[in-house]
This record gives structure tokens, sequence and C-alpha cells, in this order.
């Protein structure tokens, strides 16, 4: 009953793509740019308003710590990038840091960043759209009480549209991302060429002040707060890894374009965080936790709603024209599709770990528009559940975030020096070499500067709520290892030897099921007899005797020529006596097959299912669990299935014809005997001929 | 998989029952009693005070009506019960109401019946269980918060007995049954005694006050208010019909058995009501709609429950001591088991509708303990959901009740009426003649005093919930007519000719799907070789070329001797090219049948069933489908399925031989090969033989 599902799924995705088109879906670099590049762009949208989140809780007393701060984001951003440029060179096949610790480390770090970014992939989806309303909610204060409504509407969005396929994402995606880094530059400059020329844009909020809820830190409690603050500014930092993960989505040379994409992105970042954070400071925002807005002092926490930092910088700088609500509007597209990246990137390792068997096999499996649909609706779920268990709140969720992204950054900076003292050796031309301990030194810097990232975030988040994380990441990891045992295993027991020997069965032993005499079951009969097998008899079960005896008479009366044997059945089972039976038929002569003919009528409609009695199947489950049997369904079409099925086909037909007039597809190849699909029979090729 | 369900199923349900233990469930007098006159006794515990709830609308002002209105209700009871022992003599099958309607008046008649008995027993269900969950509270009023789980649990807890068998269920109700009847007697024989010497039982809610919803009322709106309150008390007739439905369920001689049952159930339920009315008269309970409890002057509302009227009358007449809790328990109890009569009734119905096609078959398969499981399970859903709909209120409830009951009350003493008309001309006996012309009278006195009170309960209680009756009887009316359609209509399809000419196909063109080279496909292609077709050949989907090459490679370094058709697959389905070349072949030989063979490997446990693809089961639904197919699974067996199988087996043998041992079933027969069940083989008989 697969087929109803199918053809709905059908119209919502539109047509299916032929296989062969993949090679179309590559990136050029500017599409490449707004689909990898989205994730860390959007982060600048957040990453200095959390950052003043954690500094407000001391009041105003330590805001002066922002620049600081952003300066060490931005040094800790540019060495990470510089070791993905190294990693991109190196591995550039898609798999990412976990192919780096895999090759390089060992199983069980490829797997332990294998959890860590499944768990980040997540928490993208679910800060990132709940930033992206933040913003919304920002240009439109009365939306605030659909939060967790709006965010959940969106993921659903993106679902749908990345189900549709990677290249219709990406034309997609490029105007907002142009458009909002348009926008932020021109924010920046305008902001500071005001400030220059005297006229100092005021954030709304500047006049706020802030009840501490510490104050007077020193010794380890400043250290501790300082990197906290830290942590969350470390936030502009994810997203980096998209394009390593990407590189086999780019249009050749594919190693050159991922870099230089690497490199612009990583520009355009550091330009974008660093000018909103200057003009936070300029405009002199002030931000709190909204879950303690009232320790704002002059804002109206029962009824207002703080705007985010970006907001009010736009506001302070455009003031509230076109400009100002365009800034909101490309803020937060780019957000939601920021959680594009992960949309990409989920699915892709997702598949790479179910090739590797760690994970189920169905998230290789390509759908209908070459996409790897499971992964794709496995990573929404998991948002969705996070949205609505944190209400949407990006403060509450930055809490979980960022410490996967630092595992796999330190665990994979780790590899790639492991992958440089194994390969320098090897190498002859002394300019490589040189090249290559270049790489090294910088891949070193980067595990160094990276793991230590991991230990602070770790220490400063553990208890606000990264340790959900710190628990989920060994459970995925634990599954992981218990699928792939799992799969080893089966594969090891279905393993043939090299040169089997072929022994076919001695004879077929037959018998028909049958409860009463009609069509289904003469057809079987007649299905039965046709193959001419070693023994043939009918079997049925006697529940109640007079039928029994009814059946037993009305099979004499047509002198069907097949002995009918009946079973007793004291509980009034069927599966039970014929598994019984069919155990002793293999048993009296093993080296033979029992054939058991089981006939069904097939109906059209799932509440027709309903109406007729299910035990044919449980008994064909039953049956497959006994050695040495075959379980021969033999199927009488009732009309309303015969209309069902020409339903489906024509629906078929319609596509591989829609497919063919737009190109996407050659006509498939004709079968003997088969009625041309499209009119034009002169373009049909000839059955291939094969073995 | 159905195997692990099932074991679970048989812990909760005991041992299974061997069908020629049918016999043994039959009820003699004492215990029939119990089971199908607690429905009628126990509304004792709500009539009067469901009288006195819609008395009290209009204040004090009215409550001097009470004792006409159960004047009333006594003498129509009278002659409801008069139309009855008539009906059981007439017609001793069970079918009741349905029967009589059916044969005398139509099948539309009969199915009308159906429907409001159907709404009505799961009615029975939720008011008698809600009225017994009042009581429970009248006694411990700390649970009233939690009256609606209370009154599930006892849901499941009936539907749990019943699931086990009929003679365990009227064990078990006995006691309380008989209990409650002494202790009523008791209270009211108490009671009067009191009262003729001179120290009259008095209330707690006699003092209070009641503020009139209505008052003066008259002309119309007086009679309406008085028809109304009867209405009410009418509940005190249902499960009349209990007895006429269960005539089978009788020892013999079973006519004269249910009469007598019918009768002393009768007896004991007028003396029964007709006393607790005259105590609550005596002892003035003022009792109101719970929802306007607050109208009951000098009544806390607030933080009070009103106890039931038979609560108050305990309290007055025994004071609180261990008789008054036992006589709550015991109301309680029988309240919660008047629901069994229902549990009797609607499974049996069920089953006689779903013979006669009306119904899903299901309804008609005995389970392991020999009773309708799936009726009983359908009723206890349907009870359940109006339970929690209506918050287990025993007021808002009895607003739907009853007008199935009098509806079917009317159709079927009318069909006797009819019946008479039919047979007198038939009789020659004059002595049975007459007897047959007073039947006919009292039948149509029957009728007509039925038909008059469904009218007043149809108009009196339309708008305070009767309507959803009334919507909901059609419903099922419709939805059984459906059935039925569909039911004849497959029949019709399948009936094969009186003499069908029996034509085998011509050839068999047998087809191995093959995805890739394992054992489980080996096997296949050695069954299929086995078998001997007329042509063979192995197909495979080509959805990746590089696997299908190395298939292909694969296949030619075996040298496996059958051809490997590859179909070309633009959209990598897999079902769809399947089926597609599956017709081509059979259009190219429209005699010919065509067996597609289906590797597959089971597994034992549900997690690994998620870990493997279904395609194989799509596949197998979609050529089922396909005329002139036969659909074959080859299955091999997983260690893991193994070890379940192996369980499944144990356990089987071990219900079997336990059976044995209690003498329920006899050892069964042996098939050849097979080890002895039991340890003593000089027990089992040899094989049946057959055909």
């Amino acid at each position: 009953m697969a087929v109803l599902p199918d053809l709905s799924k059908r119209l919502l995705l539109g047509r299916a793509l032929r296989s062969d088109r993949l090679g179309e879906t590559l990136l050029p670099k500017r599409i490449a740019l707004p689909v990898f590049a989205s994730d860390m762009l959007s982060s600048v949208a957040y990453a200095t308003q959390e950052v003043l989140v954690l500094l407000a809780i001391g009041g105003l007393a330590y805001l002066y710590l922002l620049p600081w701060l952003a300066l060490a984001v931005v040094l800790l951003l540019l060495v990470v990038v510089a070791s993905y440029r190294q990693l991109v060179r190196a591995y550039p096949t898609g798999g990412g840091d976990y192919e780096v610790a895999s090759k390089n480390i060992g199983r069980t770090a490829g797997l332990t960043v294998a959890s860590a970014l499944l768990v980040d992939y997540v928490l993208t989806v679910a800060v990132s759209v709940s930033s992206g309303v933040d913003n919304i909610i920002s240009a439109f204060p009365g939306l605030d009480p659909h939060r967790v409504v709006l965010a959940v509407l969106f993921v659903l969005l993106l679902t749908s549209l990345n189900l549709r396929g990677l290249k219709e994402s990406g034309a997609a995606f490029a105007t907002p991302t142009y458009a909002f880094i348009v926008l932020v530059l021109a924010l920046v400059g305008t902001g500071l060429l005001r400030t220059a020329f005297g006229s100092r844009p005021v954030a709304e909020s500047a006049h706020y002040s802030i009840a501490p809820e510490v104050s007077h830190l020193s010794g380890f409690a400043l250290v501790f707060f300082v990197l906290r603050a830290f942590s969350s500014g470390c936030t502009a930092l994810t997203g980096v890894e998209a394009i390593a993960n990407g590189v086999p989505a780019f249009k050749k040379p594919k190693i050159e374009n991922a870099r230089k994409t690497l490199l612009m992105m990583a520009t355009l970042s550091i330009t974008m965080f660093g000018g909103i954070t200057a003009l936070a400071v300029l405009s002199k925002v002030h931000y709190v936790d909204p879950l303690r807005a009232c320790d704002l002092r002059g804002f109206d926490c029962k009824t207002d709603v703080q705007r985010t930092v970006i907001a009010q910088v736009g506001s302070a700088v455009f003031g509230e024209n076109v400009l100002y609500y365009l800034l909101l509007a490309f803020a937060a597209a780019i957000l939601i599709l920021a959680a594009n990246t992960a949309f990409n990137g989920f699915p892709l390792l997702g598949s790479v770990l179910a090739q590797d068997r760690f994970l189920p096999r169905q998230l290789h499996t390509r759908g209908d528009r070459l996409v790897f649909s499971n992964g794709i609706l496995v990573l929404a779920g998991f948002a969705i559940l996070l949205i609505v268990s944190f209400d949407a709140s990006v403060t509450r969720l930055i809490q979980l975030y960022i410490l996967g992204v630092f595992c796999s950054f330190t665990l994979g900076q780790t590899g790639m020096v492991r992958h440089w003292n194994r390969t320098i050796p090897l190498e002859t031309d002394p300019a490589v070499r040189r090249t290559m301990r270049t790489s090294r030194i910088i891949n070193a810097i980067g595990a160094a500067c990276t793991g230590t990232v991991l230990v602070i975030v770790l220490v400063t988040k553990f208890l606000a709520g990264a340790w959900i994380v710190v628990v989920a990441m060994p459970v995925i990891f634990l599954l992981m290892r218990k699928i792939n045992s799992h799969y080893e295993s089966v594969s090891r027991e279905l393993e043939p030897d090299p040169d089997e020997e072929v022994t076919l069965p001695a004879r077929t032993h037959a018998m028909v099921l049958v409860s009463k005499i009609h069509k289904p079951t003469l057809r079987a009969l007649n299905y039965a007899r046709a193959v001419r097998p070693s023994t043939l008899e009918a079997v049925t079960v006697s529940v109640d005797p007079d039928e029994t005896h009814a059946l037993q008479t009305e099979w004499d009366r047509r002198g069907i020529p097949v002995p009918l044997k009946v079973l007793d059945s004291p509980f009034r089972e069927i599966t039970a006596p014929v598994v019984r039976y069919v155990r002793s038929v293999r048993r009296s002569s093993p080296r033979d097959v029992v054939a058991v003919y089981i006939p069904e009528y097939v109906v059209g409609h799932w509440w027709e299912q309903l109406l007729h009695n299910q035990s044919a199947l449980r008994l064909k489950t039953r049956l497959l669990f006994t050695p040495g049997v075959m379980v021969i369904s033999v199927p009488w079409q009732l009309r309303s299935s015969e209309e069902l099925e020409a339903r489906v086909i024509e629906a078929h037909k319609a596509r591989v014809k829609a497919a063919i007039a737009a190109g996407v597809i050659a006509p498939p190849t004709r079968y003997p005997g088969e009625q041309p699909l499209v009119d034009a029979p002169a373009d049909v090729p000839t059955l291939k001929s094969d073995a």
C-alpha cells in the first residue's frame, strides 16, 4: 500500500530527478558562498549579542571587555580558517574532520567527531532559526507570543525546500545572503562615517542601566566570567567546517574553489563581526538575557520585547526607515537559511556514516530529488524537538552549542598534524616539503587553540546546558558502534563461500492453504499444479467442524484432483498448526524444499483492508522464520484493486512522459509487448541485451 | 512479528481454552442472575437519584411527585418484563430484539435495533462505572479529583476480566450482586421498621433548601417537566433485554430458566427501587445536579461533595457503621459489574452482526479464551471515550442513555405483535392459540407503552445530550449497510462458477530478483531452479552503474548458470522498473504465469528490522496488484531469527503440555517425524487420515 503516499510525496516535491543529472547540481563559487557561508556569516547577527548577555551579568561594569573579547574571537577565527585551508587541500572528498580523524587517529576519534557534528548540526538549525525569529519579532513585536510556532514553521519550510534538492536551494539562498552582506557592510560603513563626522549613533537602550547579578569579581571568578563570555563569542566560528565538508559540491577545480571561498567567507565574517561589535560599543547597546529583562532599568519588561543587538544598531544608524526593515528582513532570512548549512551537511555526513555502516542504511538512500531525504527528516525532527524544549530561546540554546564544533575542530586539527607527520618523510621535493612543514605548524597551532577553547567551553557552559550534549554525544557514539557491529555480523552471516557449492533441493513439496473454495483458492491450486511439484496437497485448518465438513463435501463434489488434508487446531489458531505441519514435512525430508501457496485477494482501499482478516499476513511472517520453506502468495485482484493499480500506473506514466518532455531523462528502454510511452516511437531505444 | 505480543497476551489472559469446552461455560440460574441482572438491579442505585435531580430544578416544590413517578416506572417495568417473557419463548436463540425486528419487520428495523443496542451497551458501561465511582467517592470524598481516572481504571479491569472468559466472570460477579441485594433489602426493611416504630430516619440533606431554577410551572411546561423527570426514572428499566439476548448462555432448559430468571430479576428490581424511593421520601433526601451544587442552601458547595442518594439513605438508616460502608462497597461493586452485562451483550451482538456481514469479520473471531475479544476491546474503547468526554458525570451521561434502549424495546415488541399476527393463524390447537393471543395483547401493550416513552425521552432529552445518540445511530446504521454491501460484492466477485473449468497456465516464467550475491540470493536461485520453470532469469535493477558492473563481474566469475538481466531505473526506484518488466513478460504470453522470487533475510528483533531496507515488502505489495503473477518469498534465517523462533516454539509446546496436563485438551495428533510433545507417547493418537 506504499503507492498512495508515493503520489502525494510526488506532488509536494515536484518532478523526480534522473540520477545522471547529479553532475548538474554542482555549485560555482558565487552560489557555493551563500550555500556554505550562511551559517558563519549569520552568526554575526547573534555572536556580539550573546557576549553582551554574559557581560551584562556584571551590570555595566564589565561591558568595556567587549572589544577585547571580539578581538580574541577574530584571532581564533583566523587560526581556524588557516587550519581548514590545509585540510581542504589534503582531504578534498568532503569527509572533513570525520575523515581526517578516522584516517589519522583512528576509528574511535572519527566516530567521536561524527557524534559531535551530528549534535551540532541539529543545534545549528535550532539556534539559527530561533535567532531569525528573534529578528522578525524585533520588527513586529506583536508576534512575540508565537515565537515557537514561527520557529517550527521555518524548520518545516527548510525541510520542504531541501527535500527538493541542492541546486534549487543554492539559487534560492544567494539573494538573501548577498543582500545581508551588502546591508551589514553599508550599516558598518554608515555608522563609522557618522561617528567620524561627529554624529555618533545612539542605541535605544543606551540610557538603560543594568542591575548586576554579580559584582566586584576578582581572581578565579573574574577569569571564569571572562572566559564564559568569550565562549559565547566563539559561536562566530561555527560554520567554518561547512566548506570542508562540502568540497565535492564545488565546481572544478574543486580544491582551489573551496579554498578561495573559505578565505572570502572568513574576510567577510571578520569584517561584519568586527563592524557590528564596534557599532554596538559606539552606540552603547545594553542587552540582557530575556529571562532577566526586568534587570534592565528604564525598560518596561512587562510589555516590551528587547530588540536584537543588530536591530538596535540598525535603528540607531539608519533610523527606522526602509533600510532598517530590509536589514532585519535579510538578517532573519540569512539566519533561517543558515540552518540550511546543516540541511546540506547533516544528510551528507549521515550518508557517509551509513555507507560505513554506522547508521541505518536508509540514510544512504537518495530520494527522488537525489537528496538524502531520510537524513533531512531526522535533522528536522530533532531540531524541532530542541526548539520546542527550549522555547526557541537563543540564549538558552547557545549554551548547548559549539561544544561539538570545537570537539571536532580539535580532533580534526590533531589528525592533520598526524597526517603531516606521516606524509612529510615520504615527500622528496624539498619545496613541497617546506609547504607541508608550514601546514603542519598551522595545524598544530589550530589544534592547540581549539583544544584550549574546547576545555574553556566545557568548563564554563557545563552546568548551563552543555551537559545535555556531553550526555548525547556518547549515546550517539555507542549507538553507532552497536549498529556497525550488527551490520558486520549480518554481512558475515550472509557472505557466501567464494565458490560455494550449488546443491539443488532434491524435491519440492507443495501445499496450498485453503480456507474456503473461492476463485483465489482455485487459482492458487492451478498455479501450484502448473509448476508440477514432487508432491502437492491442499491443507485446511479445522476451526469449526461444520465448516470443515462443508468444505470437504464441496471439495469432493467439484472433484478437485488434489488431496485435502485437515489439520486439527485445539486452540482455534491458524498459524501454529500450519507451522507445525510444515516443520514435520520438512523434518521427514530435510533435503527437500516445502512450497506453501497462500491464496490472497487484494483490495484497493485501506478501509477494505480493515474488513478482511489479516491472518494471511501473520501466517506468512511466521512461515518466513521456518527453514527450508518458500512462501508463495497467489493474489486475486478484486476490481477495486485494479482501479487503484490503474491509477498508480497512469501517474507513473505521466511522470515519465513529463520528465522526457522536459528533457530530464531519456525515453526508457521499451520491453517487448509494451505500448510506447511517448508518441514518437522512433526515439525509443531498443532493449539492452544483457548477460 | 506477531509472535511476541502473542506471548504477553498469553500471560495476561491465562491458558487458552479448547473450543469443545464451550459447553462447560453455560450458566446455571444462580450464576445467570448476577451476570445478566446486575445492570438492571444496579440502576436502583441511581434511578431514584436522577429523578430527584430533575425534580430539584423546581426547588422543593415538586418533590412530592417522586412517589407517583416511581409508581409509573414500576408499572412500565411490569409491562416490559411481561413482554420480554413472550419474546424469550418465541426467540430463544439470543438474537433478542435484533432478531425479532429483522425477521418480522425487516432488515432496516433489525439494523436500527442493532445500532441502538450497540450505542446503549457503550452507555451502560459509561453510566454504571461512573455511578459506581460516585458511590466510592461518597465513602471516600478525598478521591473526588480522581473521578475520571478511577472510572477508566475500572473499565480496563472489566476488559481484562472479560477477555478471560464468560464462566470466570459469572463466578466473580455472584458474590457482590447477592450481597447488594441482601443489603438493600435489609436497608429497606430496617428503614420501614424504624419509621413504623416512630424513629423515622433523617437524611443529612433533609434540612437543606434548594434554590429553584424554574418555578410556578403550569400547562405544557409542567407536563414537560414531569415527563422529563419520568424519562430519567426509566433508566431503572435498562438491562431487561440482557436476558433475552443471553438465552443461549443458560443451562437447559434454556427457555424456562431464562423466563424464571427474568421474573426473579423484575421482582427484586421493583422491590429495591420502590424501597429506596420510599426511604428517600421518608428521610427527605435533597439532591441536585452536581454542576449546580451551590443551589443547595446550607450545603458547602466549595469544599464538600454531595453523597449519592443511596449513601444518604444508608447513612440515615444504618448510621455510619460497617453496614453503611458495606452497602456503598457493594453498590459500587454491582454498578461496576453491571457494566459487565454490556461486556457480555455487546461482543455477542457484534459477533451476530459480523456473521451477518454487517460488521468487520474480526468481531466474529473468538479469542483464545473463546470470547469475542475484539468486541470487548471496541466496547471498552468507546466507553472510555465517553467517560473522559463527560468527566464521568452520571447526570450528564444519563441524558444520552435509554434512548437506544427504548428504540429497540419498541421495535422488538412491534416485531413480536407481527410475529403473533403471522403465527396465530397457522396454529391449530385452540389452547395454544389462546396463549398466543394473550401474548399478542401483552406485546401490543408493551409496544404502545415503550413507543410512548421513546417519544417522551426523545422530546425531553434531545437538547440535553440525546442528540448525540440521534446522530450516532444513523451513522452506525449506514456504516453497517456499507460494510454489508462491500462484503456482498467481494463475495460475488470471488464466487466460482459451480463447475468452473480448471485451465492450468501453459508455462511458468520464473525470475529471481537480485541486489547482490549473498546466501539468500543463492538459495532463491537454487529453489527456483529446483522447481524447473519453463524459463528462468535473474533480474537486477541498476541504481548505481558501478555496483551493477561489480555484480555482473561476480556473477560471471561464479559461473551462475542463470542469465542476469539488468533493468534500467532512471528514477533510482526499485519497484516501478520491476513491475514494468513483469507486466511486459506477462503481456507477451498472457496464458502463462510469472513467478517472481524475492530473496529475503529475516531478523529476530524489531530494532533489527529498522536497520534493513523495507524495499522487499514494498515490492511484494505492488506485485500482488499485478495480474498473472505469483510472488515467492525465499527466506534466509539469520541466527537472531532462529533464537526468536526457538523461543516461540518452546512457549507453544509449554502451553500445549500444560493444557494436556490440566486435561483441557487431548494430546494433539502427531505428524510423521515429529518429536512427541508429551513424555507418554502411548497417549498420542495417530494422525487422522484425510481425503
